[in-house]
């Protein structure tokens, strides 16, 4: 399998699923549905969807089924993004080259449209087609994942950690909840929704957290990289984030990077060709910084 | 029964149950949950988490199951008083008389603690000891009513029409949405998960939007009454918001109030005296502005 073409593909195929599910943008109140799509349209690469997809593959489930609980995923992850930029927060007036939403709306509709798209995520969870005590573990696993013991805790304490001095267990603790968390619960989620046994959503769990840690040491690969090119982003410029490489340097973070991989590769690899998808994810994950 | 002595019982033990579902102050990240518990118990009525027992109990369900969906309840308002306060909407510093959440913490803090509170309600609903059928039932409910179509949508117009000429079915919208959608859903999802027939959910609903609408309209009467004395918030006084008394006149406001209590009783004329708290609380909002 083409890998790009694999996630090109697939890519589209939850674009138009998350157009369909979304409420349309001329609903009342206008404004805000706008400002939702707006969040959710600007762009990304559907990560985190297309791995519920892949991952609830991998074990027999059907896509068509599963689109509704990935494009769930991925409206929360717009709204973790759009409330990152805000003010208060990251400040960032751009996202992927476009204004960012509080910049395109104001401060009020970008915090509302946040808002808006974590409940229509649950709204739409609680719509999808599947055996309810699944679609329960679904609704325990991602609304944890996403707390304060998961996403926002990761949230906090990269705030917290602004400006101070560097930190091993802290940036750990950054990476694995603010990113990691979000990228685990969609591939427990593809895995239970796709009719998984307990094993495989375990190993799917270490495959989850393994490629979580890797996607977001090589994206602070990739700011360096940026960073030497002069195209930070405001909050990059202003704040002294915690990095990989700013803390093991670059060669070590690429090599743990590498072992990452290998760890997610070796936690599913009782799983049959079905599971091809997420081994490709994997490595795609693994040579994007290079 | 004595209306006063039953609400403020009820206020305890929702406090106690509380205190015992949300993440301890102590647990890291240690701010975050600070913020969500300041915001949590800051004072309130707790009225929304009492319609729930008192609703679920009318049907025949028993309150100590029905208190973690009712904590769920309070969390979901919890947060949006949060937000709401924030500088980008209300800009209120002062929420009954402390200081409001961005005050007391910061505005990043503010807006990551209102995620927590409305993500951490929905992870207590995927914990409660019901029948999966119903759970689910009570987050599509709950999780529609809090959206673009129910609380969110609300905020969103009432922002909208800030400083805009009077008009009815704006104001109409902006009452039944902020404020009625999440009573009514607090009723329906008492009676649901309290064994209510679906006859009784669609009476219950009735109840819960007319004592919603009455609750705002006097609310409305009492920010009246309270400018008088000088007592208003600063977005009170700095914004020309819509409301009942200004567009209809005190008078007129008290008999519609009157009138919607009536219509609250009649819809549940059929249930039998375990309802008696939910007649009672009608009456009680009826009163509550003279």
């Amino acid at each position: 399998m083409d890998i790009n073409e694999y996630l090109s593909t697939k890519k589209k195929i939850i674009d138009t699923a998350l157009d369909y599910y979304l409420p349309k943008a001329h609903e009342y109140p206008r404004v805000i549905h706008e400002a939702m799509r707006y969040g959710v349209f600007s762009g990304g690469k559907r990560i985190r969807a297309i791995l519920l997809l892949a991952a609830g593959e991998a074990v027999g489930g059907k896509e068509k089924e599963l689109l509704q609980p990935a494009s769930a995923i991925e409206l929360i992850h717009a709204y973790s993004l759009i409330h990152d930029d805000l003010p208060a927060i990251d400040d960032d007036d751009f996202r992927r080259g476009k204004p960012s939403c509080h910049k395109k709306f104001n401060e009020a509709m970008a915090i509302l449209a946040g808002d808006a798209l974590l409940t229509y995520a649950f709204y739409l969870l609680s719509k999808i087609k599947y055996p309810p005590e699944l679609t329960i573990k679904v609704f325990e696993e991602i609304s944890y994942a996403v707390g304060t013991f998961g996403m926002i805790g990761g949230q906090v304490v990269d705030i917290e950690s602004e400006d101070k001095e560097l930190d091993v267990p802290t940036l750990e603790y950054i990476h694995t909840h603010k990113t990691g968390a979000l990228i685990c619960a969609a591939v427990k989620a593809g895995c239970i929704l796709g009719g998984g046994t307990l094993q495989q959503t375990h190993s799917l769990n270490q495959y989850g957290a393994h490629i979580g840690l890797a996607f977001q040491i090589v994206d602070d690969l990739l700011d360096m990289e940026e960073g030497k090119k002069g195209k930070k982003r405001k909050s990059d410029l202003v704040k002294k984030k915690l990095t990989y490489p700013a803390v093991y340097g670059i060669e070590s973070s690429k090599k743990q990077v590498q072992m990452l991989i290998e760890e997610a590769l070796s936690a599913i690899k009782d799983f049959n060709h079905k599971a091809e998808p997420l081994r490709q994810i994997a490595n795609f994950i693994g040579e994007r910084g290079y």
